[in-house]
């Protein structure tokens, strides 16, 4: 892991602040518009990239070439940009691009830095309600309508009274959605569709664990900061602290995350 | 239908008004706070009952005892007050106990006003974003983030184009869930887990159609009357507009109705 100096660690999270602030200017520009375009990435699902998706990692990417220009780029909607200062943004400029065409709040723009043993800053942002979760580099705080707090995953508790959340019912393969399926007939309560602010409400002490399957190194990398920063433990099923993401279960504590891991195991 | 003049107009417009703020204030008090406390209502369903419920309809309940007095209550929490004026009011002060629970800012305040042929004005008030959807009564607006807007649902489209949103994937009973999957098979895309908001995307023109089942009159009517005034229809599952709740599909237009009735039925 990189040793930075506080000058260097309080460049990282002004940076942060100054990509994020872009991203809720430019997201919000269309958000809650009617008549949303949407392209399809795949002929088979649905998945759609909005023009608002593209500006923002347009407007990230100036910044990190005016700000960071010897840092890398991977991004959700522009790939990869090579660097030579061995540190990594990862951004996600919409996670949540269904929940934004329907006008659900619970998308979130994702930004990161890693080095090379993953990420060590992360924020999750939601520009709508103006809330904004952050973890790594010694911070560990949410900003929004309460005002600032703390973040702090829950204390562990039986299984059996853990809330679950995930994207979809229907998760990956048929082989993962029995994991899922076997993991949510144990818990108390499981809730679908809020793509990354499952993450933010698992940082902020409110759920219990987050189980996801098929994800992006972009879709991971924000969340593992800011939870890990709070207290929880983010890995992929096989227990392996992963930032390329795949299959992806966080959980308030090591507890939790080893009960839930049994779980799925089945 | 109640003639009113403008006077008595502005007057239920304003206490609603009323209401709704001190609905946010009771509600916030508790909302994302850790190690909330939730009592079982019935001994085979998680179905929490918080502080904040309880509190905020007791809020509620004396302002309409000051302003109202003629007026009868009916509250998710304490049932119904006898009136003589003809009016009702009907309160949920949190439906979408689950997300509230879990931090997900999707649940809401449901305050609406009925005479003998149902709900006349309502609203959807969301206390942490701070965004309020109101209908009837010559109103259809939202106020919230990005300022006042007037409210209108989505033109019509071909039902393979729609968006549709329920609480649950297990939605009533085994006959219910297959007309509910038959009808999901045949939308572009289906979301869970909104409560109350998905009524409200469908009035604000985000989504097409919210299909729920075993829904109680406090439930229906505040997102009733904001849909109606919005250009919506509302119907229980045999088209019928139906106050008392049960199964219910609102969409955006007569056409998306239809469309999304003759799936229903198979």
């Amino acid at each position: 892991m990189q040793m930075l100096t506080d000058d260097e660690t309080a460049e990282l999270i002004d940076t942060a602040a100054e990509l994020a602030a872009a991203a809720r200017e430019a997201t919000l520009l269309h958000f809650r518009s009617t008549g949303l375009t949407a392209d399809t990435k795949e002929s088979d699902r649905f998945d759609p990239v909005t023009v608002a998706d593209r500006l923002c990692e347009e407007r990230m990417r100036a910044i990190l070439a005016r700000r960071r220009p010897r840092d890398a780029i991977l991004g959700e909607e522009m790939g990869v940009s090579s660097g030579e200062s061995g540190l990594t943004w990862v951004l996600d400029p919409i996670d949540g691009t269904r929940s934004y065409l329907c006008g659900t709040p619970t998308w979130g723009v994702l930004i990161s830095v890693a080095d090379e043993t993953g990420p060590i800053y992360g924020l999750i942002d939601q520009p709508y309600i103006g809330e904004r979760f952050e973890g790594g580099l010694g911070r560990a705080v949410v900003r929004g309508p309460l005002g600032e707090r703390e973040l702090a995953t829950r204390a562990p508790r039986p299984l059996s009274e853990a809330i679950l959340m995930s994207t979809f019912p229907e998760i990956g393969t048929a082989e993962e959605e029995a994991a899922f399926r076997r993991l949510s007939g144990q818990v108390r309560l499981t809730r679908y569709g809020a793509d990354c602010y499952a993450y933010a409400l698992l940082a902020a002490g409110q759920i219990d664990l987050v189980v996801e399957a098929g994800l992006q190194p972009y879709d991971v990398q924000a969340p593992m900061a800011v939870i890990e920063a709070a207290g929880g433990i983010m890995t992929d099923w096989n227990g392996r602290r992963n930032p390329e993401g795949g299959r992806v279960i966080a959980a308030s504590s090591p507890e939790m995350h080893a009960a839930a891991m049994q779980a799925l195991r089945g």
